[in-house]
């Protein structure tokens, strides 16, 4: 017998159907037993009268929470069910994967614990949802991108040289030789501006050899990037940015709303264009004015910095979305490329989220003279990254592009407060396993 | 001004357009300068007579090959043009990145050397159509998918224990621990379905420490898996294996089929179903009929033997697909499910492709304590699996799925005889740059 998706047991009132799922709960009464019934799509209430088929009770009885079953049964019209107001009468049960008495995680067990749990902790529906909404996030950036001329490269993750700094690298044994874990693609998206490949998309894990332990850092995460040729500005790759948004926004509150009202609680808004941009320099001002003291040591936004400029921006534009602009180049790499008429400032900007970081971007330099110039100004071994500056030597045309952190961005999507919770499986200096 | 695309020309006679690209070719002749423009979508000749403009001639004196150059000009009908039948009279052109005099590689350079110069080798629009069919198959394996209800995972490449053998694993420093690299993501995709995923999918890195130096391997490669709970046989999945690919080969068809022709010489053929499955047994007897003497050694077939087993395969069936299946449980890892009443046998299969493998996969075992005894039986240590031997003791449904190789696949769909010419920047034993 085909499988019925809980989902679909609305249409098939009257009908026997296959169902596969896990017992979520059992209830064993005098004469009845309920077990409520998950799959990915949903709950339902089975039901068993015991005195009815002793075989069947007998199997019920075996039963423990959270196996994995086989259930055939009639679906019955029960308005007094809270769930979807129907049942189904158990004609046949099947135990496919028994599980073990007793569950090593409660609802109410820390994340840390949960974690070592993971699988378990994934069959929650709400964690389900997290990761297809992930799945629509994702295909949506895809459709964009190829409705906008793009490709998709496999960067390799393996590296013969530090890219952009040695700090935060994972290194390891080539053959013999010093490998590293590339920490972004950045190099390897520029070489397809340089091949001629116009536009490109990647997904891709990254790697980070940072000892960090907030709830927004990981030393291995999903990195989405794009890199763009022809463009004149760092303002070209923030307008393509905001489009691309709306658009997966779009995608979502389509396929996803209901569910996500229903699981999360939450409503999603499609943000509005244009997105607000604040140069850098001038959102400092803003912080500072709201009281807040910026660290002298980093020219930059600290984490309360950006808290606060996005509730400026939310009472003053009623925009969750701030781009930072023109930043100064000593806190960006040498490959930005800098303003003509402002040398000490960056073709660059991030994008800020509810006051979390999600994106960096920029236009690079594309001439070679000036990419060698800004690498040894930064001090930088050119023999390590001669191959990349080969790729400016034989005509590279103007390009930018960005970094996009996935699990950030789903982190705010669905209302999370540690990304841990938005990724499949964590890694972070103690976290190895599962 | 927009830019036009070198393919869009054709509507554009008598227009004044802005064109973004290389200088493919420059032939300066007595009174005249042609420029053949590359752009990711063709080639165009552009045309400029000397005397009408000094300024411009001059810039075009000085313009070497390979710059990337914006030009502005107006599109006339030119019959005699082999290209396209028009060219583009130049009243603007900007060098916005010159090139080099000398180009490292040639037409007729070796593949080797090509690899070291991959961003100009990549410039070949036959090359740049092989990434946009790898693109257009990516696509459409996950169109598929999520028309099938599959939802998309990143799982770690970072790993706290060697997965299914120590052998081909590369090692590094993590914090003081020791850590590897994911030769696949087999345990992390098995561990959705304890999850509850029902079904899924991963595109993404693997890594193999196998000192290979054939066309056909390489140490980090894309690997393309799925995992599908509620299944009954490894049949199901080679069911849904068969119409994935067909769904890819009509895609790829409709969107590529002209250009593939033109630049491949290929007519795409999509293959019909049911593909031809042969259990192992019978495929290295009609192997050794055909003359081939198997090696003892190893129980499976050696490539010469696929070969073999393809051309028995078209000459018997026209069939350029064909399934191996259920191998013997030497050959197979421990969590393949074996066959009830053939307890030596895996309820398993390889795809080939023109003789080539392309896929492994399997209906895997989900009861714990077979699965233990398998592992036992195989002599691993049980510690260091004890996480993933975990996943099957709280309730795991019946599942099973396949690797695929994106790289093998593509070679195979664009007619190269060498995967290192149809991954963006390959990586083996000695080539760990750029």
């Amino acid at each position: 017998m085909i499988r019925t998706f809980i989902k679909d047991l609305k249409g098939q009132v009257g009908n026997s159907v296959r169902l596969c799922g896990w017992a979520d709960r059992i209830r064993n009464q005098k004469q009845l037993f309920f077990i409520i019934l998950r799959d990915h799509t949903g709950l339902v209430q089975l039901i068993h009268e015991k005195k009815s088929d002793q075989e069947l009770t007998d199997i019920i009885i075996s039963l423990n929470r959270e196996s994995a079953i086989e259930v055939e049964g009639r679906v019955i019209d029960n308005p007094q069910v809270k769930l979807g107001g129907l049942e189904v009468v158990i004609s046949k049960i099947n135990i496919t994967g028994a599980s073990a008495e007793d569950i090593p995680i409660k609802a109410d067990s820390a994340l840390e614990h949960r974690l070592n749990w993971r699988f378990l902790d994934l069959r929650l529906l709400e964690n389900y949802l997290i990761f297809k909404t992930q799945t629509v996030i994702e295909q949506a950036m895809r459709e964009h991108w190829l409705n906008n001329g793009f490709i998709e490269i496999h960067s390799p993750k393996l590296m013969g040289s530090p890219s952009e700094s040695g700090a935060e690298l994972f290194e390891l044994d080539y053959f013999g030789k010093k490998a590293y874990l590339a920490q972004s693609p950045q190099f390897y998206k520029q070489m397809a501006m340089a091949a001629g490949f116009d536009r490109v998309f990647e997904i891709g894990p990254v790697f980070r050899a940072e000892p960090s332990f907030t709830a927004r850092h990981a030393t291995e995460f999903t990195s989405v990037d794009i890199e763009m040729s022809w463009v004149n500005s760092h303002e070209e790759i923030m307008d393509f940015e905001e489009e691309w948004l709306c658009y997966i926004f779009q995608r979502v509150e389509s396929q996803l709303s209901k569910e996500m009202r229903s699981l999360f609680g939450r409503e999603l808004t499609i943000p509005k264009r244009p997105f607000p941009r604040i140069p850098l320099l001038e959102a400092k001002e803003i912080v500072e004015k709201s009281g807040h003291q910026l660290p002298g040591d980093k020219p930059d936004l600290d984490p309360e910095g950006e808290r606060l400029l996005a509730k400026y921006v939310w009472e003053k534009f009623r925009h969750e979305f701030v781009f930072v602009t023109d930043y100064p180049i000593e806190i960006r790499p040498f490959y930005h490329m800098r303003h003509n008429n402002q040398p000490t400032l960056t073709k660059s900007f991030d994008l800020l989220w509810r006051g979390l970081e999600i994106t960096t971007g920029a236009q690079r330099e594309h001439r070679y003279d000036r990419l060698l110039a800004q690498a040894k100004e930064k001090g930088l071994t050119i023999e390590g990254i001669q191959y990349y500056l080969d790729f400016f030597r034989w005509g590279c045309p103007p390009h930018g592009g960005f970094g996009f952190g996935l699990t950030r961005f789903l982190m705010q999507m669905v209302g999370r407060k540690n990304i841990r919770e938005v990724t499949y499986l964590y890694r972070g200096p103690n976290h190895l396993r599962p």
